[in-house]
């Protein structure tokens, strides 16, 4: 055991660097295709290494006033608490559920997907007791399901994914929504995936608490996590008998700094909050509404091409997401040969499947500005090339056929 | 009650933006000599803006590898989970306490500043019981008392602040770290401010978990909580009866993500990892043993100016940080004033203090690229006018002379 622990948890000496050198920074630049990060705008990496100020600056409470309001925007709300947490998606699936779930709470869970799964860990480390509703993974949570979830519990909160990134699949709210309400609970959504790239008003479908990440649609590195709790949520979170179990993710405390007071929490992290800003009003100049038009007309344009070339789509037609594309693998093609061929002769990252799913769909992203008619003809075209050097036959031209068609009408 | 909180967690309709527009970003250029932020190196601004890869993608496999290795190159370890959180300095705090503390745990934190407190909030969230060693805040915790708390309890964590950033007192450890283990308890170091700017060796002093961030003597922005845990500790988390109470920061995970097989945890926030990799490049670059000694001399030359104008540093002279100097304000002279004085005449920030010592120091950080001559002189000029105009009795250029005196020897 402790030699296993050795090797595993010790280095060398010799990997201690002596005399190495460390050449500068050269990434290759990628075509990100992939479940996110997305590339990120060249307006959002400038804005992002504007000189930094305090956290506490008078200047950067101007800056967190706006991306507030802008955050409202986009996630079509009056909630006073709608701010960016210090940390990626996940952090922000923690903070939903560590902040409304006390111990021994029963939770309702749409697992039908990876990251509907991952709420259920999350939920069950803070102590809370999940009833999980299993779906097909590419399938979504039935209203039925969630309604016999809740009469059979005494649930007081139902987390569901809007855009489950690891099948494509998009989930109907307004039911579950109703339903959630009706017993009494409130409504988590994971939106990490759909935020400002389909529908999604947060104040009409009366979601208590909703969250992304700041490296899908929005065109942000990854590192925050926009999150918003209304007010019965955010009483929920007062009323508490015990602690949050995190500190670092306590809303009560994170909004004392985000409110009038600023009082000091933690160090917010300025330039990824300078670079969401910007994001977030490059949304707001293209409007909300033709901004879901356009990822859900690049979306078709690409399924069309997809079809075209005798492919598949994984998740059903009527709940495909628009910002995440999962295409099946057709059999007799290796997933990681495409994806070795798309990434190294063509600079393209596409994803591969997750958990159950893995060798069984890739998951094309077209999000934010990777989302247009441009980008939509390289993939095609890429991923033919990459399909035909494996041996799957395909018309040359085909998919890109299909999809120029498409835009021409 | 709701009428308080629709008061507090809504937001009228006219807060949303209509047509309301927002500027382009056009921060001040401070010269940030607060707590941390601190400046940003130049070069790690453009390493930042770098085109953004995938997490998974093999070129920052590559950059991630390197990382690694300089964070042990800073840390002075061989520890092979040497990596960063992805989350500020307070994360770092939760993740060393969360992966090592069990509930019902006893936990001995010395808690002689503000960081201390929030250990002992922490440790305490995650189900710990605390031991706390009450000390005045700017001295150090004696190890008499660390000895007597070990003695009386059945604690296996010690958990101390190397560089308390609230007060400006430098924690001696080795003495500390002797008595921890000889009670068989892990040692975990708060080293925030300390990572760079003054000695650290995490094998030589036997320091089983320690965290830092990436804003204070790195010239990162922060976001980023470098940290690393030793073989003994690893097991330690390995063999924990619970779950690590918090996904997000739960290490055992986090490793598989850092190592050979790279599993998918979350998504790293590679834009601050390719600034942070370029800050440890510095680093490297200068050599450690020159950059504690810069950080000393740079100390050193204004607390001599400092005292030349007739005031008093806060920490007792055998243990103070040379990073963070902490300055008695004089009787007569308001705190507020004289901040205001320099962050609007001078654009230049200190911090004040915190909790019990709210109004009663100033904290001037001097970290990284911010601990030079120029920035001693400068620093020093514009309090000495700033205390002028709070009516504060200085003979002109007193400060700036004894501390050029200084240099010069």
């Amino acid at each position: 055991m402790t030699q296993l622990f050795k090797s595993c948890y010790y280095v060398s000496d010799d990997k201690v660097p002596g005399l190495k050198s460390y050449g500068e920074l050269n990434p290759p630049s990628r075509l990100l295709l992939g479940p996110g990060p997305s590339n990120v705008d060249p307006r959002v990496l400038k804005a992002m290494v504007s000189p930094l100020v305090g956290h506490l600056d008078p200047y950067f409470f101007e800056i967190m006033n706006d991306t507030v309001e802008l955050l409202r925007y986009a996630f079509k709300t009056n909630n006073k608490l709608t701010i960016p947490v210090s940390g990626t998606g996940s952090a922000g699936m923690e903070a939903a559920l560590y902040n409304t779930v006390e111990p021994g709470d029963e939770v309702v869970v749409g697992m039908n997907g990876y990251f509907g799964e991952r709420m259920n860990e999350i939920a069950s480390r803070c102590g809370g007791k999940v009833i999980g509703i299993k779906e097909d993974w590419g399938k979504v949570v039935r209203k039925e399901a969630v309604e016999d979830a809740l009469e059979k519990s005494k649930a007081k909160v139902v987390a569901i994914v809007h855009a489950e990134t690891s099948t494509g699949a998009l989930q109907p709210l307004h039911e579950i929504s109703k339903l959630a309400h009706e017993y009494g609970a409130l409504l988590l959504v994971d939106a990490v995936t759909s935020l400002t790239g389909c529908e999604l008003d947060v104040d009409a479908l009366q979601i208590d608490v909703c969250y992304s990440g700041s490296q899908k649609c929005l065109n942000c590195p990854p590192g925050l996590s926009p999150i918003t709790f209304n007010e019965k949520a955010m009483n929920k979170v007062l009323a508490r008998n015990t602690k949050v179990p995190s500190w670092y993710l306590d809303m009560s405390l994170i909004d004392k700094y985000w409110s009038e007071g600023r009082a000091y929490h933690h160090t917010a992290p300025i330039s990824m909050i300078y670079a969401l800003r910007e994001a977030l009003r490059i949304v707001y100049e293209e409007g909300l509404e033709k901004r879901w038009a356009r990822h859900k007309k690049n979306s078709q344009a690409f399924i069309e091409g997809i079809e075209a070339m005798g492919l598949k789509m994984h998740a059903e037609k009527e709940h495909r997401l628009p910002s995440l594309n999962s295409v099946a693998i057709p059999t007799g093609v290796t997933d990681t040969n495409v994806r070795s061929t798309l990434l190294n002769d063509f600079n393209i990252e596409v994803g591969g499947g997750l958990g159950a799913l893995r060798g069984k769909i890739w998951r094309v992203g077209l999000m934010g500005i990777n989302s247009n008619e441009k980008t939509v003809i390289i993939a095609l075209e890429a991923l033919e090339r990459a399909l035909r050097k494996e041996g799957y036959k395909v018309t040359a031209g085909e998919g890109v056929r299909a999809a120029a068609d498409f835009f021409s009408k």
